[in-house]
């Protein structure tokens, strides 16, 4: 059966490491509020609201869910890690979903031990929530900032993991190619995002079978779009939507993705609609040795700085320097930007397992953007490009 | 002219009154770091990142954008209340951006005045962004916590907005009546949800013309679909989605929405796939009666307490309490959720231009989900059904 998941056994393994982490810092509990690092740690995905939720990992003992009510029978649908469900009604409720947290924390015993959280205001605070820090409730115990011990663990993937983004760059290059057959002037680039989406989605899910289903909420299993960076509008780097349909002699940057359980690779292209003018080559071409100097640059051991030095450097000599808007390229996997910084403020190393968008880009105003963005793993003695749709100029043309 | 966007004026209102609020509190300028509000005051709407980024009010002079270069030539593409933009490279960057911030801030003369702000850390924090706070930078300047002053604001929506509100329900009404039109058994939620939300966004798109355009990013403009709530999955209120398509008796709840500059109501509904079983009947005949139990109590000067308790004992007299998991219905506009929250906890009171969902529902787990959710204005005498998709058993059963 084709591998769309993660198995049970890696989510052991990686809550079995962030117990050796607590233990090493004599941590009691670990107490989270970023919905991502409950999927990580138990595959439980779910849509983060003002409800506050928290997952707790005791060094030993259940693991517990805490938060709204309209949970409880949805976890153990998707996950038999977490052993403990605690909920509230809901938000706000006439007592305070913080009170409860802090009276389950005391009936766990952690009312005076050392408890690491990624958030010391014991919510994750989205929408309209207010409440008071969680240490408040709990006076005696010593709330501790560990963050950083999913984050490192998020940095290098595993074998797993590098599966599932190799699944999704399958199917971010179908609809990637469906959005590129359907691209044609005079339509909005909405529409035509909306139908390779859609096909690209419904293939998706039939071909991986009823054990496949998509874990981001709100978004396709498979996408690809413009979001608004056609024509001049291509020279906003997050341009989030386009007034006019398309025309012929339009510099398009496209987007696309795919969820294969949570995960997904990133792979963007800078496509012409209709023969390219002469400047429009000579921008493409580039920022096509831009990524290909980063492609040559990437390597363990290599600081990240170096990478976006490089890049800044083909840019500069081609004269382009005020044309960057941004560095080049930056970590990914569960999230759409995550660490490393593919930055020159970044000197942090490239390590096996790494996996990292490249895409230095040119952007003038007026005239257009100029960005491919490919997936690419760290490996041991160098790099595997995850993404593999063609990058070329001829390829990218489409006639009119 | 259709009115599709908040007018230039009603922005600049909405800024001389957060100007005036300032004033009374003796703080000096707002430093805000929440992209919705920045939207808000000004139009510009960005997606965020974790690249850092503010909007700082001066009680007078001109309005300031901190944050990344990326965003330079957007912004005049998009509101001309920005009168000052300062930007850094990139993050992390080889300089913090919060020390750009911090410099900023004192070259604006702010370095040791008062600053009221939405975010003691000085930035929104998304993905993987790391930083201190910013009042470490300005040890001289006095930050205060203010976020009460946009969350108030936009608790009462204006006419402009409430149009706006009621513009959406009509394009949520279209990509609805297409949802139910192509629900089918061998379906799978998603592909019906991507026609209907194709269809009615290109429709949308063409009918109002040039002028629009969707400000939330990587949604549609209108949009219907599931969510994974088919059948036995309807039971878990925020499922993601299901593994099989649909089939002949299904319990389905629906959402549906849409995005005018911003801006959208809530649409959803439970629809029986076939003829409704006489247990399936009676479980959506006291949801209805529950949210008629909340329209009849919603008006001005009502405790939003009061509504949620109307509806609970809707549920408690049919025997249902313990098929509840979650409150009434909340506020909406701008966000998903927003105050004022329709819960047991929250003593307010209703007041006229509150826009709220209203969506009592129970779940039986392997059973189904049975909620409706209407989105409501408070008027000055009672209330104005903003949405208005058919409600009743006949209108949602779909013949198979």
């Amino acid at each position: 059966m084709a591998k769309i998941s993660i198995s049970e056994e890696e989510l052991k393994e990686r809550i079995k490491h962030v117990r050796e982490i607590l233990v090493k810092r004599e941590i009691d509990a670990l107490y989270l509020t970023k919905g991502i690092s409950f999927f990580y740690l138990t595959g439980f995905s779910h849509i983060a609201t003002e409800r506050p939720a928290a997952l707790v990992i005791p060094v030993d003992g259940e693991i517990t869910f805490m938060g709204p009510l309209l949970e409880v029978d949805h976890i153990p649908l998707k996950t038999q890690l977490i052993g403990d469900i605690r909920t509230y009604f809901d938000y706000p409720g006439k007592k305070h979903p913080i009170d409860y947290f802090a009276d389950f924390l005391k009936d766990m015993g952690l009312a005076n031990r050392q408890i690491g959280t990624d958030n010391m205001a014991g919510a994750a605070g989205i929408w309209g929530y207010r409440g008071p820090p969680i240490n408040e409730k709990l006076p005696k115990a010593k709330f501790v900032l560990a963050r950083d011990i999913i984050e490192k663990m998020r940095l290098i993937k595993s074998e797993e993991e590098i599966g599932l983004v190799r699944e999704s760059a399958k199917w971010a290059n179908l609809a990637h190619s469906l959005l590129q057959e359907y691209t044609a002037s005079d339509l909005f680039d909405l529409e035509i995002a909306a139908v390779a989406s859609h096909e690209a989605s419904i293939i998706m899910k039939k071909t991986l079978g009823l054990n496949y289903v998509p874990q981001r909420w709100g978004r396709y299993p498979a996408s690809a779009g413009f979001r608004g960076q056609v024509g001049e509008m291509s020279a906003i780097p997050h341009s989030i939507a386009v007034q006019r349909p398309m025309k012929n002699g339009d510099v398009l940057v496209t987007g696309a993705g795919a969820d294969v359980d949570g995960y997904s690779c990133e792979l963007e292209r800078t496509m012409i609609l209709g023969k390219p003018t002469e400047k429009q080559e000579k921008y493409f071409k580039v920022m096509l040795q831009a990524q290909d100097e980063a492609f040559g640059t990437l390597k363990p051991g290599v600081k990240c700085s170096t990478v976006d030095k490089a890049t800044a450097r083909v840019f500069k000599k081609a004269g382009f320097h005020k044309l960057m808007r941004h560095h080049t390229g930056h970590g990914l996997g569960l999230e759409g930007h995550e660490p490393p910084w593919l930055d020159i403020g970044n000197d942090a190393t490239l390590k096996p397992g790494m996996i990292i968008s490249c895409e230095p880009g040119i952007y003038e105003p007026s005239f257009g953007g100029f960005r491919h963005s490919d997936t690419v793993l760290i490996t041991k003695d160098g790099t595997e490009m995850i993404t593999y749709y063609p990058r070329d100029l001829e390829s990218l043309s489409i006639p009119t």
